[in-house]
């Protein structure tokens, strides 16, 4: 079966794990790349670093992104000089990802083809898109002024209020070599947990005409109230929108028709079927590679 | 007083650390940049920055090049990336000035401008100029091929025979801002005891008419029939040439009229001396900061 996966960074990066321990699954992940950055003169692309860390074995699972036995030299010393900017938690492991894919780009070879051969080199398997390659800047307004998503997510530590989100450039990006593809030839589409305003909807910006809404289905990226991961309900309350399962559906009924909803949200599945939707109950809430597994199995039946 | 002095990396930084040290003189290093190599992406600039380092106070002095306290987190990372090339000493803290320099001069700032920059953030009590901006490559024929100046050094590991050394680009290149200012206002231009043939011939073929040989004086890098530093003996020997301070003193002739030879080198004095040279015999052989200084205030009463 080929199950092709919209996500963004740590929350998507986990259910992608899951999707993978599948049997007999080809799994291909659809990332956003609209908060990606340069730094120093370095291409940086946090939720493709954390798909790829994560699916590589790589990753620091506590924190979540970045590399396991992580080392700080570079940063420390960039900061000595009094290099701007200094917030970004650039390790040294992680560093050198981000050396090889400016180097790859500058050396002419397209992004989503020196994504394919980061991901060759660390072994993944699985493949891993970037949503396009063309540049495309999610920008949230804030009572500091409108932030470039990384500025608002890693310098303000996501604390400020965010009263718009703005996808700077999506209209004028195409889809990734190989997006159109995936998506046409997966027996499923999966909209992953991750938040929906800054992580999904940068990508269906770019992508969301070649999506298939009857092989498509959405994860509730919250559960009783609650993001799994990151300030999702609070950045939808500054949005003026619904931060619940209710109001996510709404937001993907152009793009998919079945919904899976959390056991503990069950009091929302008449209004979501109401919406459209075909909706699935299951426990939503990945604990563990067991239980990343047992959702991604129940996934693959639904 | 003024000296500017012609450098290449860890003798000549080790000899500025000692001109430096003079009371009520104003240091200026023009230093080679025929060894300058582009690995991943990131312009390295080798005995610039030993240069740097050494006058700022960060460098190994065990080593003689690199920073002290070094680690290596990004170089280990690449090479399990498979990225080549993996030969070259890449410490996370000297990749922080890699990554600065090269991100100055993609966002456009000129090579001598940069190397200001980074010369005031680390501090350094002197001014480094890099011989040109324009691109010159010093290579070497060996056994092996002509290679670049790091692939025989450090790849090489300056164990092969060299048969000649052509300093590519040299032609065309033009020296850098400030070198033709420091050398006309310099009371005195020293070259320094740096390896004649890929240290200070380099900078010689870039910048060597704007000399004026009544007011420079040249270091014998050769005493007692060894180099201070490095395969200067062996080098000469290769490309048959006289690894002797009379060699080297004839091959300075057209820039220097005084001839810094070492008291073990008395014999030479009047072949020296015969070249047309005034011979200055000291204790050339620089123990320690001690012993630079000592005959840094040597050089300046000549």
């Amino acid at each position: 079966m080929r199950i092709t996966v919209l996500v963004g960074g740590v929350g998507g990066a986990r259910f992608l794990l899951g999707v993978r321990a599948l049997p007999d699954v080809e799994v291909t992940a659809v990332v956003n790349v609209g908060d990606d950055i340069w730094l120093h003169g370095l291409r940086i692309c946090p939720d493709l670093d954390t798909c790829m860390y994560t699916l590589g074995g790589g990753i620091d699972t506590e924190r979540g992104w970045g590399r396991s036995g992580e080392t700080w030299a570079v940063r420390d010393e960039l900061a000595a000089y009094g290099a701007d900017p200094d917030w970004f938690g650039l390790g040294d492991r992680d560093l050198a990802t981000h050396l090889l894919r400016t180097h790859l780009l500058r050396s002419g070879m397209e992004a989503a083809a020196v994504t394919a051969e980061l991901a060759r080199r660390l072994g993944l398997r699985a493949r891993v898109i970037p949503m396009t390659e063309h540049r495309v800047r999610t920008k949230v307004t804030t009572p500091k002024g409108r932030l470039d998503l990384q500025e608002y997510f890693v310098r303000e530590r996501h604390a400020l209020p965010v009263s718009a989100v703005e996808i700077a450039g999506a209209e004028e990006a195409r889809p990734a070599p190989g997006v159109a593809e995936v998506l046409r030839e997966a027996d499923k589409v999966i909209i992953g947990p991750s938040n929906p305003a800054i992580s999904i909807e940068p990508i269906l910006a770019v992508i969301g005409d070649l999506i298939d809404p009857a092989r498509t289905m959405a994860v509730t990226p919250i559960v009783a109230g609650a993001a799994l991961k990151g300030p999702t309900v609070e950045m939808l309350q500054g949005l003026g929108r619904e931060p619940t399962p209710t109001g996510i559906a709404r937001g993907y009924r152009p793009y998919a028709t079945t919904f899976v909803l959390d056991h503990k949200d069950a009091d929302q599945a008449a209004a979501i079927h109401a919406l459209g939707y075909r909706v699935v109950l299951l426990d939503t809430v990945m604990a563990g590679p067991a239980g990343r597994a047992r959702l991604a199995e129940e996934l693959a039946l639904v």
